[in-house]
């Protein structure tokens, strides 16, 4: 492997990690989606860390959120020093550790980090997808990073690991490919989008396409929609966080002054931060990226189509073991819908261990430093490949 | 008066009302607003139903959520039978009885329903407010009510009743006024926004600020910001629900197909029922109007204003009998910021009834039909007039 770790001054960790790419190699490089159309070429963004063992048993796979990308873990070089976005897990001697295992990292498939997405070039035309992209689903990202698995020579994964959107990945490969998945870790996700987080999507997509710059996703070669893009943004910050955790994190504290400006100024500092986010978010986000994988997280659902309504039905192929996690201020994936989970995997006799984490940050939580989280996460993985080695 | 009621065939009450108009009498008709400056003129949109008492002591104030108007109850004519935003409650022997009580309601200022608003015109300009409009409070509401109170001969208020922001009204008259008031019923309301609350209305703003044709309010000359106000609507219609409300109301149900569409229509029910909710709203609301009431509702802070920091220091002037009322699924007000004015109020010695009311549709419950509230407010009445008339 090209990347390889050292240790900074202060002892810490700092590993320096390589961008990949894989693309469909079999002529004509294409994948049949489940909307039933052809599409390609694909190619897949990925980060690998760590070091595959000789048969290749200690592979995990970490699946990223909405906004993420396979740059999970370390960082790209000195003068690109910003960490992955599970550096706080991703490591030599941390939850998931990189002395022990090969951890896969890759950008989803609609995505616009490296991976064949709207904003790529659609080779039959020369320009933008926009559009023209199809709506490809959690299923399709899943098959996509199958092939990836098989150029890389992993035919068993250790973990597969995710958090929402990434969660619902990880289900899919559970019952998708039952016979590579040794273990899943599905953190702070659902089996399908309940009305409450469709809607929010739905009012997030609606903020894109009222942006006139939007233009039917026909804009790569004009302004974006980024005001769009913004408000989109904040709507999905609001979601990750709580009423308890905003409570603390901003009360109604007031932004760099005494008293209230009497205009449409922030006044509030809960307003500059969703501003912020929003402002922040257009510099690295792509909006038609955003409008294809939210419908597809509301599209998924696994009960529907993998169990003919019922999830019972759903995990009868599946055989990993589970880690199911979820958080106690998440209101956008709460607790009862990881317990549907847990239950439906149970009646099907999987082994399952779960935990509620007592946590305020909101559904945001799987991503901030816990300890509770990294020792579960660091004991399961422990367990699992002390098993995997003895089949 | 001139309002007069009848009934209709089935038996059904239909009160036909009249709109009235109340513009500040005395020259130069202005305000000095809670920001400091001079404002004027100013005109409140109302109505009344029922008669006036000799002595004036049954008169009940209604006051409306954020999008409402003083067309609380009954028709304005066979032509146009749209009946009042709360007719379940108000009309002969409802809970609110037009048959024993008379009732006025009135638009709030910044509104665009008839009261004096953005969309109104500046007498010194010619033109409409827009931007130029002041950022008025909920305490400036308030104080343009009491001159209508006083204009209408009303002394003594048997009853200040409102939900929401009419809440939120309700209990600044308390505080502000409390010689007038003999009761008050606060719904569903706060006495001051949480950041969620803040968080939403941010966003809603955003939306609306976002859509170039806002034009930084000057827009009524030209086309209307209706694409943010739609998705600033839908934003609101989130916060009046709940996940429990939206799972029972829409689920996953698809919308007129049997599978998804594989683009950006409208797959979902609950996405339906948020881009009509957008698209009506425009029909009827000014952007504008949008913008100030919420940031008025954002700035309402009872115990900064009244009780410098403490919710017992800002009822400590109140005297009025309080029926709070709060529903269990309400995530917006939630319970736990009813439960904080019943304390404050006991506190100070106060006579409050509360009830959280079983309700499954969230913030919204309050305008929906409920016999337990229909009867709690309708026997909360019958005592307080009973108690007035004794004094």
């Amino acid at each position: 492997m090209s990347e390889y770790i050292e240790h900074d001054q202060q002892g810490l960790s700092v590993g320096i990690v390589a961008r990949k790419n894989f693309t469909f190699a079999a002529p004509p490089s294409e994948m049949v989606l489940e909307n039933g159309t052809r599409f390609g070429p694909i190619t897949l963004a990925y980060e690998t860390y760590g070091t595959p063992a000789a048969d290749r048993r200690n592979a995990i796979l970490v699946l990223h959120a909405l906004s993420g990308d396979a740059h999970a873990a370390g960082i790209h070089s000195r003068e690109d020093p910003k960490p992955g976005w599970w550096d706080i897990m991703i490591g030599p001697g941390k939850g998931i550790d990189t002395d022990k295992f090969f951890v896969v990292s890759t950008n989803i498939l609609g995505s616009c980090m490296g991976s064949t997405g709207p904003r790529s070039i659609n080779p039959a035309t020369g320009k933008a997808y926009g559009h023209n992209f199809p709506l490809v689903t959690i299923g399709d990202m899943v098959r996509a990073q199958k092939a990836l698995m098989d150029h890389l020579g992993i035919e068993k994964i250790l973990a597969v690991i995710g958090g929402s959107i990434g969660g619902m990945q990880v289900l899919e490969w559970c019952v998708r490919y039952p016979e590579m998945v040794f273990a899943a870790v599905p953190l702070a996700t659902t089996t399908r989008h309940s009305a409450l987080a469709i809607a929010f999507n739905e009012v997030a997509r609606q903020a894109i396409m009222a942006d006139p710059n939007w233009n039917h996703g026909d804009y790569y070669q004009g302004p974006r929609p980024d005001m769009g893009l913004a408000v989109a943004r904040m709507i999905g910050h609001i979601t990750y966080l709580s009423d308890e955790a905003m409570r603390h994190k901003f009360g109604r504290r007031l932004q760099d002054k005494s008293d209230f400006s009497f205009n449409f100024d922030a006044d509030f500092q809960v307003e500059s931060y969703l501003r912020y986010q929003g402002t922040k978010f257009v510099e690295r986000f792509d909006a038609n990226s955003f409008l294809y994988i939210t419908k597809a997280a509301d599209y998924f659902d696994l009960e529907r189509q993998h169990g003919a309504g019922s999830l019972v039905g759903a995990f009868a192929k599946g055989k990993a073991r589970f880690l199911v996690v979820s958080f106690t201020s998440d209101w956008l994936y709460p607790t009862y819908q990881s317990r549907a989970i847990v239950k439906a995997l149970k009646k099907n006799g999987l082994e399952v261990s779960f935990c509620e984490i007592e946590a305020e940050w909101g559904h945001d939580a799987f991503l901030l430093p816990n300890t509770r989280l990294t020792s579960l996460i660091k004991g399961f993985l422990e367990r699992v490949y002390t098993e995997i080695r003895q089949q």
